[in-house]
C-alpha cells in the first residue's frame, strides 16, 4: 500500500477483505482475522509475566510484521521495542517511530549494512547480531560514514544450528573487536534456541534450554574476564521463556508467537502435560475461509489453500469444530472431510494455521474482529520486506 | 503498489529488489529473478506446440500472477488469454486489458458473484466454472442485474478429488440449467486433472489421463444427445498437455508452470525417462539468495527461508551446483551443506523453488535478467489477490 492511500480508498474484495463496521459474515475470504479480545488477553498476560519476572520483553516483529500489533504489545504489554530479522523489516518499524530495534540476524551485504547504519537517524536505538569477526570492520566503517552508532550483540548458536558461534573463545574475540571498533558498541548477547521451541515435551525442552543456559553462562564469565560484561542477554520464545526468565543470566525475552498462536505451537505441552493453546495462550489468529464446493457428499472444498498459508509445519485445524477436518491443501483449495455432510456452501470456518509467521507473510491485512463486528483493519506493514 | 506509483519512486532494498540497468551482483536478496532468455524459449516452445497441434493455449495466470508474463505468453507464444482461480485475480487481468478470462474455479459468495458479473464491462469474455446446479440461478441473477453475459464451463472432477462433478448425468443436468438461464451461456467443459501432474512416471500419468479422457468423452456424448455440444473443452497442465492434445476431445490447454518450472515438476519424467527440466522445459525462475553466515566450517546459512518460498512440495535445489546442498528451511534462513567449505559470505546462489505457484505469491517483484544485467522489473501483479 502506498503511504498516501487510505483504507477508505480501497475496494473490499479487490484490495482489502473488509472495512471497519462490517459484520463478520461480510468479510471477503480467505483472509486473516484477529480475535481482538483474545489478542489483548495474550498481550496483557505476557506483559504481566515479564514484569513479574523482571524481564524486558522485546516483541518479535518477524511473526506479525505489523506496526499496529507491535504498538499494542508496547501499550498493553509493556514491550520495550521490537526485534526482527531483516533490515527492510526493521526500517518499517523505525519509520513508524519505534525507538528500540534489534535486527536479530546477521547483516553482511554492503547495501544492507549501509541502510542499517542509517537507521539511528530515524531516532531509534539500532542493534544487530554478529557471528563473524570479519563483519566488525564492515559495520564499523558504515557507522562512521554515517556518524551513527550501531550496537552489537554477539550471536551464540546455543543449539539451533544456524547462525552464531559455539565457543566462549569466539564470543570474546568478536566482543573485543566490537568494543575496539569506532561507531560500534558491544551491548550484549543474542542466544535464542530456535530448534527447541516446538518440541512437544516440556522436559525435553527444558534439557535443551539447560544446555543453552550453561553455554551462555560460560560466555558471560569469559566476557567478564575480558572486562566486557553484557548489558543485555536476549533470547526466549513462546516455548521456552520461563526457562530463560528463571536462568539468572537472560534479562530480555523475544517471544512473538504467544500473541497469535498456531497449530504447531499449540501442540507443545506445559509442565503439567497440557497443550499450551488450552491453558497458556489463546488462538487469536485465524484464516477465515468459506466453503465453495461440495460436489461430493463427504468432502467439502474451502477457498484457503497454499496461497493463504504456509504448511511447512503441518496443516491447519478448524477452530471449534470436531465434526469436520481440513485434510488436504493445494494451491487454492483446502479439502475438508465432512463425513456427515454438515457443511453448507458459503459457510465460514476459522482455520488455525500450522505456522503463524510465514502464514502472516502471504497476507496484506489483518481484520480485527470483536463481538462479530470488524473493528479495525491493519496492514501487514512489513509483508514482503525480506531484504 | 499503488497504481500511481512508478518504479522510479521506489527504493531499492526497501520497496524493490533492483532497478533496470543494475548488474546482477547488485540485486538485493532474497528475491525472484527470471532468466529472460530461458523464459522466452519456454514460451515460444509451448506456443509452437499448441499451434502445431491445433490447440488453444489459455495460460494459467495463477502460477505467475503477472500481467507482464501473460502478455509475453500472448505475444511470443500465441496464448489466447488467461485462466486464474479467484475473481480478484481475474479483475487484475481484466483491468490490464486481457480479453479472454476464465476463472477456473467455483464462485459462490454473493459479493464475488456480483464482481464476476461486472467483469464483462471491462471488455473481456468472462468464463467461470460450475459444479452445482444451485449455483446457476445465483450467476444468472447477477448477470441479468448487470446486463452482462457470464459464460460457464461445467467442471468435471476427472481424478483430482476437489471441485467438479463426477457423472455425465450431473454434467448434462448443470449444462441444461445454464443453457436455460438468462444471462448465462453454456460454453464448455473444465476437465483439469490436477492430481496426476506431478506423478514422476510418464506411464502412470498417461493411465490417469486415459481415464480422464474417457470420462470427458462420455460427458461430451451425453451433452451432444442433449443438443449441447461444448464449444471449448479445457484442461491440461505441464505434466499432461501431450495427452490432452492427442485426445481428440480437448481443444484448449491450461499449462502454466512450463514457463518458469520448479523442482517438483522438474523431477517428472518424459516418455523416454528423462527429467523434464533437462529436456523439455528450462528453469527460468530462481530465488536469488546470498550467503550471510558461515560460522560452522561445513554449513553456510543463506537469506532465503520460508518467507521467500513455499516448501509444500519439498526444498529448493541450488541451480548449477552439486558441491553444496540446501538442506533445511526455517522462517528466514536456509541452511546449506557445504562439506568442502567453498561458499563465501555474500556469495549469491540461485535456488529452484520446490513449487513455483505459492513461491511467486510471497514476492512482490520479478527481476528480469539478461546477460548479467537487470533488464526489467515486473510486479507480481495479482499477488495477494486471493478473494
Amino acid at each position: 500500500m502506498n503511504q498516501m492511500t487510505t483504507i477508505d480508498e480501497l475496494e473490499v474484495g479487490y484490495d482489502i477483505p473488509a472495512k471497519p463496521g462490517m459484520r463478520e459474515e461480510e468479510i471477503q475470504t480467505p483472509c486473516l482475522i484477529l480475535d481482538l479480545d483474545a489478542l489483548e488477553r495474550n498481550i496483557r498476560k505476557m506483559g504481566e509475566y515479564a514484569r513479574a519476572h523482571g524481564m524486558r520483553h522485546r516483541a518479535h516483529g518477524k511473526m506479525h510484521k505489523s506496526v499496529d500489533v507491535l504498538k499494542l504489545q508496547m501499550e498493553l504489554g509493556g514491550a520495550i521495542g521490537v526485534c526482527c530479522q531483516k533490515v527492510s523489516e526493521a526500517e518499517v518499524f523505525a519509520r513508524a517511530g519505534i525507538k528500540d530495534i534489534l535486527v536479530s540476524n546477521q547483516v553482511r551485504d554492503p547495501a544492507k549494512i549501509d541502510r542499517l547504519a542509517r537507521m539511528p537517524k530515524y531516532g531509534c536505538r539500532t542493534i544487530v547480531c554478529v557471528d563473524d569477526v570479519t563483519n566488525v570492520p564492515e559495520l564499523s566503517e558504515a557507522a562512521r560514514r554515517h556518524g551513527t552508532t550501531i550496537e552489537c550483540f554477539v550471536e551464540i548458536d546455543c543449539g539451533a544450528g544456524r547462525c552464531g558461534v559455539t565457543t566462549t573463545e569466539a564470543v570474546v574475540e568478536i566482543a573485543k573487536a566490537i568494543d575496539a571498533a569506532p561507531g560500534l558498541k558491544f551491548t550484549g548477547l543474542q542466544a535464542y534456541q530456535g530448534a527447541m521451541q516446538h518440541i512437544e515435551s516440556f522436559e525435553e525442552r527444558k534439557a535443551k534450554l539447560d544446555a543453552a543456559i550453561a553455554q551462555v553462562k560460560d560466555a558471560i564469565a569469559g566476557l567478564k574476564q575480558a572486562g566486557l560484561e553484557p548489558e543485555i542477554v536476549s533470547g526466549g520464545g513462546t516455548g521456552s521463556y520461563y526457562f530463560e526468565s528463571g536462568s539468572g543470566v537472560y534479562n530480555e525475552l523475544q517471544c512473538g508467537s504467544y500473541a497469535f498462536m498456531d497449530a504447531d505451537y499449540g501442540r507443545i505441552r506445559d509442565k503439567d502435560g497440557r497443550r499450551i493453546d488450552e491453558n497458556e495462550w489463546e488462538n487469536s489468529l485465524f484464516i477465515l475461509t468459506s466453503v465453495m464446493s461440495h460436489a461430493k457428499p463427504d468432502k467439502a472444498v474451502c477457498d484457503a489453500g497454499l496461497k493463504a498459508q504456509s504448511v511447512d509445519s503441518g496443516l491447519p485445524f478448524i477452530f471449534g469444530r470436531d465434526d469436520v477436518e481440513y485434510i488436504k491443501c493445494s494451491d487454492e483449495h483446502g479439502v475438508i472431510a465432512d463425513p456427515k455432510g454438515v457443511l453448507k456452501i458459503n459457510e465460514k470456518l476459522k482455520l488455525v494455521p500450522g505456522h503463524c509467521d510465514p502464514t502472516c507473510n502471504v497476507h496484506d491485512w489483518y481484520v480485527g474482529v470483536r463481538n462479530g463486528v470488524v473493528e479495525t483493519v491493519w496492514p501487514v506493514s512489513a509483508r514482503g520486506k525480506a531484504y
